[in-house]
């Protein structure tokens, strides 16, 4: 526990600050006993008088009691879980929760070449216009009634026949709709985890699957992501060394750097994981960008051990959302109890909605313009970055991605916070690594670097941060 | 654990199946260890060579491995949750989960008195035609982007005027929508509870609060719900005897029994949460089926140890689903949180679609309407109901349901079963019970009892179920 890092004034604050954070993160539960003050002010290297009056000052809050002649207890008040407080304490900046929360939340005056998705005027609001005239004039049992477990029977089959062509077999009835894809993720955390495993990502990852596996409290092992696929050697060690329960990756196209994978490592990966027991989650939300087939897991495995998810919150309309898993059939009728127990009936509209803008060819048509604009975009933003002294890591073949090395000793993390100032919102290396080793790294949305004026504050930010020398709070991560 | 219950073929197999459940709920985890042989055959009462084979074939799967000189411990396989494995093992026609899955797959050839939802034509199917078509017309962003971590502000603003209407004072930013009632409530769980810990639900309760704490791995007590609310006596001694973290219940109107809660009641319950700590949970959707207000613990505590959660799966549509949390601002914040990590941006396309249908007075104009309706059918349910000598508990002043007990002597569990064989889903009582103290009570939902159907196939099942004598498979809870 570090209490240097911790605000709430004076060394007896911090003190406090330090245990309520680790309650707040449940690292002390109900019922858990503190140290005693002599072990803990030496651990903190504070007075034993400096202990004694913070642990005062919690038992007068009701946060702890003390047991006369035993010690000091965490009390049964509630203590609501807080994600901020699980994990290691990072710089709002390079925290995913802080970054999620300022992309959704800004305002329409507020760029984002930080974010994960399209601006609205690339998504095809038209066909959603259409979608719902057409979903207006259907009866009146679909408007209204809860929709069945499994979800939408058409839209299932028009996933299962999707799946089958990229070569994943899957039945309709493997097939489960999710509230979102995120919520597809989650599902499968509350069935394979439990707090305490071990988890292996990317590094760097989506962002937010760092965010989820705080909510599930689990060790959280970064593998570094190389253009063809995850670090094979890492991966290999990673299984021996830490006896994880679950992989989460996505293949189709890899956020944030684009790359997909070969199939030389898909077949390595499987093999690793066939020997180790580990199950993999694959995230294909970007597949539908890349302009060909690339190499999924799922589709190798045949959904043994590898389970895929997705959705279209980033092709078609992140406002009605339907995410899905596909998984092996003993899976899909323990996640469709789960699915019950903790949302009952789905959301049959976005499902509804979802089929109409699939099951024509306006889909395929709206993809095939997407991918052109998304070519020519990132070859303009690239040379635009480049001419910044900012290096794609690779070039990649599909997607809104560019994930870039900036300038030798700049901190990514600093630029991020000076362009936030002026209402620019960048995603910082770090804030996509579990390693925080991504410093000096940026990951760009080149469909939201239209406006000139991304570059004119990503250069001034550039430019006040190497002015200001090294980063004011030394390395991102603040270990708690 | 009991082998005489579960399947599987010969005594070893009924062993293999006992270890299997314990390890799919949870209850063994991974590297847990298991009873030495000679321990466990003496528990289960059958050979050591029967138990010595059982773990022999559970190594064979993968399942356990022996250390040698240790003794067998479960291996890191994947083992996904089994939310039909956590708890008492009950019959399949009194669990939560099956019956669920009855309403929610049943076609339309199926009739469903036993459901919890008004029947499509009773729902403002014509205002949600209005709505999406108006949705059709509106801005692009509205219809592709995320929603921001809240959720649709006017929606927002509208919920917190409604219900500082009803004397709860939750300012807009205190109101964070969620994708459902139920989603609501499985939140305000990941927040407030640990595996292990105890919650307080009324007994009888909503059958999928029961489910959904399965999820969470918590003990359940159930509190027998008096017609002016819990019994005080009951809920002061659990207070004591289990120091429960949450307490979940209806106060508007409860389900399944459509009482209401007294101002005296009301105000004891929350001493008594004060004096424990105990927070609440108020799941208030079925509030506007209420013809007048009635009392709302959130409304006398002020929103400092309750939480109010609502929907309108129930009045407007099931189909585009939305629910909301009002709380402390301090948890709303860490609710936020938990959203974002969970399922990034909501649905706004079902806020916007609740949004417009809430905010003219059509929304009103229905509910006078449905209340009327409802008052009708709850008199005309009964009397049929009472020809048959099933006898309502109370005359509940508003809502759907009427909560009934059958005839003594019967089974409401093997009334249901034989009714499901003639298409007819019923929902006995012990399905709504902790302690599986309701066998012979039933929840009639009263808009769904218009067919004669109903009447005819129940009469014919309680009198073959009068005829068959006693219970088939003895008393419903069968521990595990």
């Amino acid at each position: 526990m570090d209490v240097t890092s911790a605000g709430g004034g004076g060394q007896i604050g911090r003190v406090v600050d330090a245990i309520r954070q680790r309650i707040a993160a449940r690292a002390l539960p109900a019922d858990a006993k503190l140290p005693s003050i002599r072990a803990f002010a030496r651990t903190l290297d504070v007075s034993t008088s400096t202990v004694a009056e913070a642990y005062e000052r919690l038992v007068a809050e009701g946060v702890i009691r003390s047991r006369p002649g035993s010690g000091f207890y965490v009390t049964r008040a509630p203590q609501p879980l807080s994600l901020a407080a699980v994990g290691p304490r990072l710089e709002r900046a390079v925290d995913p929760l802080w970054v999620s929360r300022q992309s959704l939340e800004g305002g329409t005056e507020v760029l984002k070449p930080g974010c994960g998705w399209l601006p609205a005027d690339w998504m095809p609001a038209e066909e959603m216009r259409r979608a719902l005239r057409q979903l207006s004039r259907t009866e009146a049992a679909v408007l209204t009634d809860y929709g069945t477990p499994l979800g939408h029977l058409p839209l299932r089959q028009l996933l299962s026949a999707r799946l089958v062509e990229e070569g994943v077999m899957a039945l309709p009835e493997q097939v489960l709709l999710t509230e979102s894809g995120t919520q597809a993720i989650d599902m499968l955390c509350r069935l394979l985890l439990e707090p305490g495993d071990t988890v292996l990502v990317d590094d760097p990852c989506y962002f937010n699957f760092l965010a989820l596996l705080r909510a599930h409290r689990v060790k959280v092992i970064g593998i570094p992501r190389m253009p063809t696929g995850p670090d094979l050697a890492a991966f290999s060690a990673a299984l021996t060394e830490h006896a994880p329960r679950l992989y989460i990756t996505n293949c189709g196209l890899h956020n944030p750097t684009g790359a997909t994978l070969s199939l030389a490592t898909a077949h390595r990966v499987l093999a690793l994981s066939e020997e180790a027991r580990l199950t993999i989650v694959e995230d294909d939300i970007f597949c539908d960008f890349c302009p060909e087939p690339s190499t999924r897991l799922a589709a190798l495995d045949g959904l043994d051990r590898v389970i895929q998810i997705g959705s279209f919150s980033k092709t078609l309309t992140a406002a009605a959302r339907c995410g899905y898993i596909a998984a092996r059939s003993d899976w899909i009728e323990r996640l469709t109890d789960l699915k019950i127990a903790s949302s009952f009936g789905g959301n049959p509209i976005s499902a509804a909605l979802i089929y109409a803008l699939l099951r024509d060819g306006s889909y395929r048509r709206h993809l095939n313009g997407l991918r052109e604009r998304l070519s020519r975009a990132r070859g303009e933003v690239g040379a635009k970055l480049k001419a910044l002294g900012i290096r794609p890591w690779i070039e990649p073949g599909g997607g809104i991605f560019l994930w870039c090395a900036l300038p030798e000793g700049l901190d990514a993390a600093e630029v991020a916070r000076l362009a936030l100032e002026q209402d620019v919102v960048l995603a910082p290396g770090n804030v996509f690594s579990a390693s925080q080793s991504a410093r000096s790294f940026m990951r760009f949305n080149v469909a939201q670097c239209r406006e000139p004026k991304v570059f004119g504050v990503l250069r001034g930010a550039m430019a006040q941060a190497r002015r200001s020398g090294t980063p004011r709070h030394g390395e991102a991560g603040v270990s708690a």
